[in-house]
C-alpha cells in the first residue's frame, strides 16, 4: 500500500498495486458470493448504473472505457477506467491497463486507488459465469465445453468448476496450441481431464455447460451443435460488432438470461436481433438478477437449453473493488 | 511525485498531489493558450469526445462524473473523475474530490495520476471564459460584472482581466458578504476597483463583460439588465436543472456561442428551449471552436450582444492535464 497525501481536510488516498491485489483476491466462493450480492443489489432503490463511457481509438486500434456503479449496501462506490490496446512492439500479447477509483459513499472522497490493470475485471467476469452456472446449469455436469483460448477461457472454466465440479473439459480455440495451453493450465487447478479439441462441435457434444469466451464477430456456436439440457454462457460480446451465438440458438433456447437486457441489446448477443425479431424473443428474456432472486424461474426441466449473456456491469466492478479493498486493509 | 510500481512490462505510474500541481500550474496566458489549442482540436479528425458519465446520488445530494477526451495532437489522453458532495459535518464549504488518469496515446498505458481534487477543472473552466472574452468581448472593456460568490466567480474575473484588463469589477452574490469576499480577493490580484453590489442590475449596468457563475435554477440575468455591446459568459449551467440567462436575453443576442452546442442543449443554457423555439434561435448559435478558428464570425459590431455558454468539455480536461503533466515532469 502506498499512502498518497491529500490536501485540505481530505484523508490520504490508499493506492494498491496489481501484485498486492493478486496476493489477496482470487476466484473463489467468497469472491463469487460478493459478486452475486452485487447482482441482487440491482433490485434495490438507490442503485446507480450509468451507461459506459467508451473511447474507441481507431488509429491505435485501442479501446478505453469507464464503468461505474453505486450500491446503497456498500460503503464505497467505484469508477473503473480500463484500456486495451494491441500488443506493444516485440510483445506477442497485449497487456490491459487501468485502475479503479473507490469513493466514500457518504462523503464523495477518493478513498483508494486499485491499480489492478484489469485483474478485478477478469475475476468479476468469471464470477458472473459461475453465478450463471450455479442458477441455470443442470445439477449434474460431467463435461464442459470451452470455446476460446484466452485468459477468460481459463477463468470461466475455473468458475464453472466451482459451480459444478465436472470431470472433463473440452477446449476449442482458433489456434490448437492456444487450446492446448488452456488445457494445460486448467488441468493444474481442477481435478478433471482437460482436452484440447479440433472443432467446436467436439467441444459442444456431450457438454452440459458450454462457455464462449472469444472476440468473434460472427456466431461460433449454433443450434445444431448444442445438446438438449445444456447451459450456455456467452461472455465474449461487449461491443456491437461482436457475436458468438447464432440467432436460432437463442430463439430455440428455453430461457435467455442477460446480466443487463438493455446492455445486451446494445453490445451483447441480443444486439443482432431486429426490433421485430426481438419482440418475439422478449417473453423468454430475463435478467440475471431476477433469476438469482427467484422472481422469475430459470431452468424448469432437465431438457431445457438455458443461455446467459454477460456484457459486464459496473455493479460487478464496485462489488469486486469493495471486496478487494476489504481484503487489502 | 510518487512513483507507483506496476507489473509486467508496464512503466511506473507517476502520481502527483494537488499541492504539487498548484505549485506549477496557475491561470496565466500559457495555460489559457493550451486550453484554446484544445478547443481548436475539436475540428481535427481523430478527436474523441465521449458523452459524460454521470452519477447522481440523490440521498447524499452528491454528484460524481467522468469526462474524457482524446486529441490526436497530444501525447496523452485523459479520463477525469470528480465528485462534489455537500459540506462535511462541521465544515461550511464543500471540498471537491477527484483525479485525472493520463493514458499514453500510443500504448494505452496509465502514465500519470493527477490527484488534483478538481483544481485543473476550475482552471480550465476559467480559461474558457478568458478565451470567450478574447474572441467576443468588445476590444475596450472598462468594467465587468460578476454574478456569483464562489471560487469560479473569482477565477472568471481573473480570466476576464487577462483577456481585457478592466478598471472596475462589480460583484453580486446572493449573500453580500460572499460578494465582499470575492471583491477582497480579486482586488489583491488585479489592478482594478473591485466593488460588491446589492443587485444584479448594478453589476450589469455599464459592464462590457458580464460573467454568471452560479448554481441558479432560474434565470438571474435578463434582457432588461444588459446594455448594448455587452459580452456575457454563462458558465454555471452544467445540469438540466440549472439556468442563468433568460430565454429573451438569448433570443435578443446577436450571437450565441456554445463550447458544445449539443451539450448546451442538454445541460446548458440552450436546454430551456423547446424544439421549435430552438429552431428559430439555431441560425445564430455557433461553436466556440468555429469562432476561434474564424470559420464563423463572432462579434461584428460594437453594439452586438454576444453570449457564450460554457458547459465544460473533456477536451479541456485533456488539454489542462497534458499542460500540467509537462510542467510537472
Amino acid at each position: 500500500m502506498i499512502l498518497i497525501p491529500n490536501s485540505g481536510t481530505r484523508k490520504e488516498i490508499k493506492a494498491f498495486t496489481e501484485d498486492e491485489i493478486r496476493n489477496v483476491v482470487s476466484l473463489n466462493v467468497d469472491f463469487i458470493d460478493a459478486i452475486e450480492e452485487g447482482f441482487k443489489d440491482l433490485s434495490l432503490p438507490g442503485i446507480v448504473t450509468p451507461p459506459i463511457l467508451q473511447i474507441l481509438l481507431e488509429k491505435q486500434e485501442g479501446q478505453t472505457c469507464a464503468k461505474a456503479g453505486v450500491s446503497p449496501r456498500l460503503p464505497f462506490y467505484a469508477i473503473k477506467v480500463s484500456s486495451i490496446f494491441p500488443p506493444l512492439k516485440g510483445e506477442s500479447k497485449s497487456e490491459a491497463n487501468g485502475l479503479v477509483a473507490l469513493f466514500d459513499l457518504s462523503t464523495g472522497q477518493v478513498t483508494a486507488l486499485l491499480l489492478d490493470n484489469g485483474y478485478l475485471t477478469q475475476l468479476r467476469t468469471a464470477a458472473a459465469g459461475a453465478i450463471a452456472a450455479k442458477h441455470l446449469a443442470p445439477s449434474h455436469v460431467d463435461q464442459i465445453g470451452i470455446i476460446g483460448g484466452g485468459k477468460q477461457a481459463i477463468l470461466q472454466a475455473r468458475a464453472a468448476y466451482i459451480a459444478r465440479p465436472y470431470k472433463r473439459a473440452k477446449i476449442w480455440a482458433r489456434r490448437f496450441d492456444a487450446a492446448q495451453a488452456v488445457a494445460d493450465e486448467l488441468s493444474s487447478v481442477v481435478e478433471a481431464a482437460c482436452i484440447p479439441v479440433a472443432t467446436i462441435a467436439e467441444a459442444a457434444a456431450g457438454s452440459q455447460i458450454i462457455v464462449t469466451a472469444t472476440k468473434s464477430a460472427k456466431p461460433l456456436l449454433n443450434e445444431c451443435l448444442v445438446d438438449e439440457g445444456t447451459h450456455i454462457t456467452a461472455m465474449g460480446s461487449d461491443a456491437p460488432s461482436k457475436n458468438e451465438l447464432s440467432q436460432a440458438l437463442l430463439q430455440n433456447a428455453n430461457i435467455v438470461v442477460a446480466d443487463s437486457v438493455e446492455q445486451s441489446r446494445t453490445i451483447g448477443e441480443l444486439a443482432q436481433f431486429s426490433v421485430s425479431a426481438f419482440s418475439s424473443l422478449r417473453p423468454k428474456v430475463v435478467s440475471l438478477t431476477n433469476v438469482i432472486l427467484k422472481n422469475q424461474p430459470g431452468r424448469i426441466c432437465d431438457n431445457d437449453i438455458t443461455i446467459t449473456d454477460l456484457t459486464g456491469l459496473g455493479i460487478q466492478d464496485v462489488s469486486a473493488s469493495c471486496f478487494a479493498y476489504q481484503a487489502l486493509v
